[in-house]
């Protein structure tokens, strides 16, 4: 592979979120703008007014949380460390450089791509802090990255490829297995075996789902993994969270499932969100507070919430090994990145810009046996 | 271990098929009548009602694929093929005897029970043909399995333990595996890498989706495994099947997949059955007939499916593996077993007549790094 002096940029692709009060307005904006998550009729003028609408009580939610979503700081974090150890791990496409890329708040993708232009870098990497696809996240983060490479008028200033997903990486999974141990650590002895492990994904409306989203499958694959880092040590289940509005989302929701484990008299869960690198409203709102309230009222009396990766060091050497590995293998995204969702009608859709050209070699397909 | 001179009786918990046409009447009967599927306004009444008017195209469905079906047969075989192998690989634990126990044919479980007593079988392992729990399933077979035992007196006759999911057991998923190479070879070269892998899962209502029923992070584990024995060399995506009647179903359907895959232009779909062992309705009806029809239609000119497990030698091998390790290691059933769906209000639920001690030793809650 031959690399430019520019080294190799790595674009941390995120929904982000508001770093003060006053990006609460334009965040939601942003939201109910995105036709990959939303799709109202007259959406220029209807997203806006709803965007609008929530507002004031969005606002307050992050005032709870101290005023301020906490992804940029922890993305900021993770792409340092992990640029940091890439520059060790792999000199040969070195200097590293990380680039937030956020869908709804800043830094947008265009501020990035000015950036990296501005840098020299050449060999980008779309890395998607989504461990597990979805074309409502991932998705609609690419789409808008390449809206931007355009927009910029940049098509030809970077060789790109992608990291779609790796929600079932040993440096996902086998870290929230650690998380999973240290959040077990927070019940007592006694009564340890006991726990319930509540993963706790944000949900998805049934509408994306139905279209042969890959995000379901992903999410389970992702759990199955981290249990069996734990030896499949708890019980445990899978939940979804965040599943606001009047579609129907799928289920079952996280509410109910705590809800319905205090009823049959389970009084220790441990929840784990599964699809998140950080910190953010659906941890530090949703669980520590609304879901915490919830199991105090149904009897889960030991509720306790595993921790997010966030900036631990063995977190950051899998970032880094990740990326490492996706540019040793020289191929431009994963095999599965090609299979559109079955009922994807955009033509655009699984599109990469002046990608790196593949090394994969003929799939595997002889009959041997496996075990 | 003491084991006591009438063996190890291994009871092969399935759902069953008609053995002839007279037999689908019954069938749906007994099916309408299992509240654990189904619920219904006086079901006494209103079951029976809706299975005799069910009955004459459920009659000609298994008219087409030669008036029966071939559950009985396959099931049999791999239950003989499984004892014959356990005598060797558990010679401590023969004479190993397999029993069928379908829900809703002949042999129905009362009959394996009798049989059991008859054999001077004291130790019994039930052992469920659904690889993934689910309550609609395995759970209803089980149920069914205590009300007999209660109902025939066998109360202290046997010691029993349950395998209640093996979904993610590489004698399962390496057979997958193994099956869908086979498939792919039925692919002409040319094309072989162009093959979407379509794994095709019975559905389950969603009301007992969202009740919190295990089946759907099961099945899609099993599918990342079989991906896993692969080398996830195809794309590939998980759909659900047999999902009729008015009630919402988890999506999205098979039939609904294939039909957007033609649309997007993709040719050449492998189709595996993710949650059955044998061949069976789902199979030989729904999608080499019908599937096969929407493929044509939709414009998917090379549809293949992957064959099933059947009486696969190397299957029959991993099946007494199962056994094998489950009676060396005294467990009564999983660990994932005890817990019930979050929604259940069924007090019987997980109930095991007369377990085996258990020997599970405390749970591993240490942090370590699991890379």
């Amino acid at each position: 592979m031959v690399h430019s002096s520019g080294g190799t940029g790595i674009v941390m692709l995120n929904l982000g979120g508001p770093r003060g009060l006053d990006d609460v307005g334009p965040f939601l904006e942003r939201l109910f703008e995105d036709r990959e998550i939303i799709q109202l009729p007259a959406q220029g003028v209807l997203g806006p007014f709803i965007a609008r609408r929530r507002t004031p009580k969005l606002r307050r939610t992050y005032e709870s949380i101290g005023g301020a979503s906490p992804l940029y700081h922890w993305t900021s974090e993770q792409g340092r460390g992990m640029a940091e150890r890439l520059d060790r791990l792999s000199p040969e496409t070195a200097p590293h450089r990380s680039y937030l890329a956020f869908r709804y708040t800043d830094p947008l993708t265009g501020e990035a791509l000015r950036q990296m232009a501005a840098d020299g870098v050449e060999r980008a990497v779309a890395f998607s802090q989504y461990p597990q696809f979805s074309c409502s996240t991932t998705g609609s983060s690419l789409h808008e990255l390449w809206r931007q490479v355009r927009h910029l008028g940049l098509e030809s200033a970077f060789t790109w490829s992608v990291i779609d997903r790796w929600g079932s990486h040993p440096a996902f999974t086998g870290t929230v297995a650690r998380k999973v141990a240290e959040g077990l650590q927070q019940f007592d002895e006694a009564v340890r075996d006991d726990v319930v492990v509540l993963f706790s994904a944000h949900s998805l409306p049934l509408r994306i789902i139905n279209r042969g989203d890959a995000y379901l499958q992903e999410v389970a694959a992702s759990v199955h993994e981290v249990m069996r880092h734990l030896d499949f040590s708890h019980e445990y289940a899978l939940s979804f969270q965040a599943d606001v509005g009047p579609v129907a989302w799928q289920g079952p929701s996280t509410a109910s499932v705590i809800r319905a484990l205090g009823r049959q008299g389970r009084r220790h869960v441990l929840i784990v969100g599964i699809v998140f690198t950080t910190d953010h409203l659906d941890t530090l709102h949703e669980i520590d507070h609304e879901f915490a309230e919830i199991a105090a009222e149904a009897g889960v009396t030991g509720f306790r919430r595993a921790p997010a990766p966030n900036d631990d060091p063995l977190f950051l050497d899998g970032l880094a090994e990740v990326v490492a590995a996706h540019l040793r293998s020289g191929e431009p995204c994963s095999r599965q990145f090609g299979l559109r969702c079955a009922g994807c009608t955009s033509t655009s859709c699984r599109e990469i810009v002046r990608p790196v050209t593949s090394h994969r070699p003929a799939p595997v397909t002889t009959p041997a046996d496996p075990r």
